[in-house]
């Protein structure tokens, strides 16, 4: 049920002592024989991305890697050269623990920003991690459980790939979610034969569905990581390009980041609703999208999803705030199908049934811009007390 | 102290009805002659706005205006074509109480979204606004509690503007505020004489350096207005283009702005905090702005900013998710003059002077981006449990 669901891939979790509770903090995922395979990694488009972020990006500048080193309970962000110092040392205390090289190990890093990350716990750990690598569904699920910061479940996934391989994988990500990308790492594997630059496509595209669909707060993190490591197990030629097998593996990619992201939403920080915004009928999918976003991302929009009211003037509100070129007096907008606006203005309906559906942990909020055809989703939730409560003190 | 501490100008306030519980919902503004003076304004851009906003801008095209109707408790936002027609009858209700054409009226209203206006309340209640019509102190002060929302306080300012003359204002204004702009009426007034195009000038320059630096929650509002109507009282030639007289007014008008937003922060929905904003060092004052609109608005800021909590980290992040291009590793970050972070790192700092800085309900952030000499300031506040409370119902 996670990276471990295919052949070939090991994981591990441990406690290192960087989260002081001593809960498990350190993640390894490696391949079984320690050699480097096709890789593709997607990262935060914030220019104040972490050390780790740095780093993993250099390493997988030849498209290959061998292992993943995560820890969570500090971000390892904002600590300049020092921090490129301890993630090139995760990365070499990790190779040395493996017999791979330095270069072929990716590193991520999860929690508070600004602090040093404390380097020896970390070192001191790694090779006991290295030891405790193992395949199967309970080492995949321990190295899960030691990605977590503020998640209150682990979040794993596996979809079949066509001819017999799988994808599996693990994330985490509570907040700091906003499109490009979330707060969050993943680390997915595959056995699908692929080449390096294959690989990427599927997962850029995989990550655009996914992912970036979700917004908690429409912050964007520091930190943000998604790797794919793909290990053939057969001779079959790698998948390099436009191919059915192509497609199956971006169908499975797909599934398991959407099946990850839907799990991250459900456990967002402190929220009470899911809830799906549509967007349709606007001119292009890029309008559709910035739409989509400007209501999901909406304080007014979130706080008003929180006390199960359908206040759609609010809605309607941030469409016309969006930028995006629309004719007020044409939008319909529906809360779970019961349509309370119509070209623009209050439209009669149910008031008993908008009153039942809204009180639901899931609502659908379908926005009709008849502007084009074009359309574009994005997940939200609620803002509550309970992410205030979260958000107040780094502690 | 309000739109009536201008000679010539007189106002009301009174009960239409509105507003459930009879207070105060309709004001009126007007010169003592009934008479058109230069007028200008700036409104809401959101593309859906309300129809007062259509109405006023269409009756303004010709830069005069001798009075301006105001009703709160109901946003006339998203009512479509009765919605103008309701907009129209209270400017043509208004008129025929002062004896003016219908195109001399302004008009605004605030409230809720998506509601009919009840029309037949402010029309029976426009003629003993108009009864009600005094200059002076308490008259100004009556228009401006008929205005408010879920405003706790009225907000009134005036300045001298040069050669004797003045600038009143009057202003609502506590939550959906943000640039561009925020959700909030204003009225203005001065007899120092101008032309519109003059007017408009100075009324630009004001609302960009006062409103357009308040950030409460980031959701531009349909409703927003501020208007700026000027009747000389002596026989000067009127003020049209760059001059020492325009220069005084410009500084007068800025300062009731100013005043006024200082007003609209310190009443925001449910907040504890009031935050500045600064930031330095940026490339263009564009950059300056969106640097620190990006701060300003985000939620986990905001949070911290509740919890007393100088997490510099996540400004850090904001800034580099900004879009503003920037080197992390070169930007400093202080806490009213306290510097916790110096090229992008932690920096060594007095913990308990911070702990005694954040706890205060001034807090400033200033942030040196080192990357060129532009610089810009915005307003925020804290995000709280009150604000939520404030927001999750429509009643």
């Amino acid at each position: 049920m996670s990276v471990t669901a295919v052949p070939g891939f090991e994981a591990a979790g441990v406690a290192s002592g960087v989260k002081p509770d001593q809960t498990p903090d350190l993640a390894l995922v490696a391949t079984a024989d320690r050699r480097p395979v096709a890789a593709a990694g997607v990262f935060t488009t914030n220019q104040a991305c972490a050390a780790p972020v740095q780093i993993s990006r250099e390493h997988l500048a030849d498209g290959h890697a061998a292992a993943v080193i995560l820890n969570s309970g500090n971000a390892n962000a904002a600590t300049g050269e020092p921090g490129r110092d301890h993630a090139r040392r995760m990365c070499r205390t990790t190779a040395a623990a493996l017999g791979c090289q330095p270069t072929d190990v990716l590193v991520c890093s999860t929690g508070l920003i600004g602090i040093p990350l404390p380097i020896a716990s970390v070192e001191a750990a790694i090779p006991a991690a290295a030891e405790a690598l193992a395949a199967g569904d309970a080492a995949g699920r321990r190295a899960a459980e030691a990605m977590l910061t503020t998640d209150t479940v682990t979040k794993l996934a596996t979809a079949p790939a066509g001819a017999g391989t799988v994808v599996g994988g693990m994330a985490k990500g509570a907040a700091m979610l906003a499109p490009a990308m979330a707060t969050m790492l993943a680390v997915l594997t595959t056995d699908a034969p692929a080449t390096p630059s294959a690989l990427h496509a599927v997962l850029r595209g995989a990550v655009d569905a996914s992912f970036n669909t979700l917004i908690v707060d429409a912050c964007t993190s520091t930190n943000d990581t998604v790797l794919l490591l793909a290990r053939a197990t057969d001779d079959r030629p790698p998948i390099d390009g436009p191919s059915p097998a192509f497609d199956a593996l971006s169908a499975a990619v797909t599934e398991v980041c959407t099946t990850l992201t839907a799990a991250m939403a459900a456990d967002a920080e402190g929220a009470t609703k899911l809830a799906r915004i549509v967007v349709r009928g606007a001119p292009t999918t890029d309008a559709a999208r910035r739409a989509a976003r400007a209501v999901a991302s909406s304080q007014l929009v979130q706080c008003s999803l929180y006390g199960s009211d359908p206040y759609w003037g609010r809605v309607l509100s941030e469409l016309g705030a969006s930028g995006v070129d629309l004719d007020p007096e044409r939008v319909d907008i529906a809360y779970n199908g019961i349509t309370v606006c119509r070209d623009g203005v209050a439209a009669t309906h149910d008031e008993a049934a908008l009153r039942d559906a809204v009180h639901g942990r899931h609502i659908q909020i379908a926005c009709d811009l008849h502007a084009g055809v074009a359309e574009a989703e994005v997940l939200c939730t609620d803002l509550t007390h309970a992410y205030i409560d979260e958000n107040t003190g780094t502690s």
